[in-house]
């Protein structure tokens, strides 16, 4: 869709970190990372969120979910996950692309969702999960 | 699987505030709700987590999110919907058994998992459900 930040991303007008893709989804570091690896999935077609994907899509969908929760387990040695996704603006969702949130989770006690970034670089986090 | 407290609301041993049900999943309003209308999605087949969901069951089970996440959306008019999971202790898993949690939104501002309970009554929430 013209003008959506994540179909460029799609079309490699925008870079990404990739950190998985197959013919149905992309999964990429998000920018503003919670915890290290924080990843996003999005499906290569546009749908606005979990409402608008199809059910013939989902199985596709999800096991691209799947696939980018495994590498970012076992690859960063994540303790725990979370997945996440926000549906319209009251909700938390500001591209209005379908994502899920996977935010690997290393220490006890940190919140689901936590208020400062993860400060780390995104280049030493992609050595990881290439290694 | 024998001490599972989700199995044992899905064999009718444990009672629970059925939202939606088919032959793969059972949907049922959470106890201690964060919202009107929390709810959450589970396999009817024990599954620990995500991670354990095996490729052949993802589109029954997403499919069982989606039909209750349309559901409350409509039912109780929500203006948004975080979808969450929790994989592991460390990510806030307090039973191991696959769930989702669908939180309907109705305001903007309210945090993502809301601290305070919902505290409105789960017999009201059921009887918009029904309606």
């Amino acid at each position: 869709m013209k003008d959506c930040v994540f179909c460029k991303i799609i079309k490699g007008e925008i870079p990404c970190h990739k950190v998985y893709e197959d013919d149905y989804v992309l999964s990429f570091l998000d920018i503003t990372p919670r915890t290290e690896g924080h990843t996003l999935v999005i499906p290569k077609k546009h749908y606005e969120n979990f409402f608008e994907l199809p059910d013939k899509e989902i199985k596709n969908y999800f096991k691209g979910v799947k696939r980018t929760a495994e590498l970012l387990k076992t690859k960063l040695n994540a303790k725990g996950m979370n997945i996440l996704n926000n549906n319209g603006e009251i909700a938390g969702q500001f591209v209005f692309h379908l994502h899920f949130h996977l935010l690997p989770k290393y220490e006890k006690g940190k919140e689901l969702w936590p208020k400062q970034e993860y400060k780390g670089s995104l280049e030493d986090t992609m050595k990881k999960l290439k290694s």
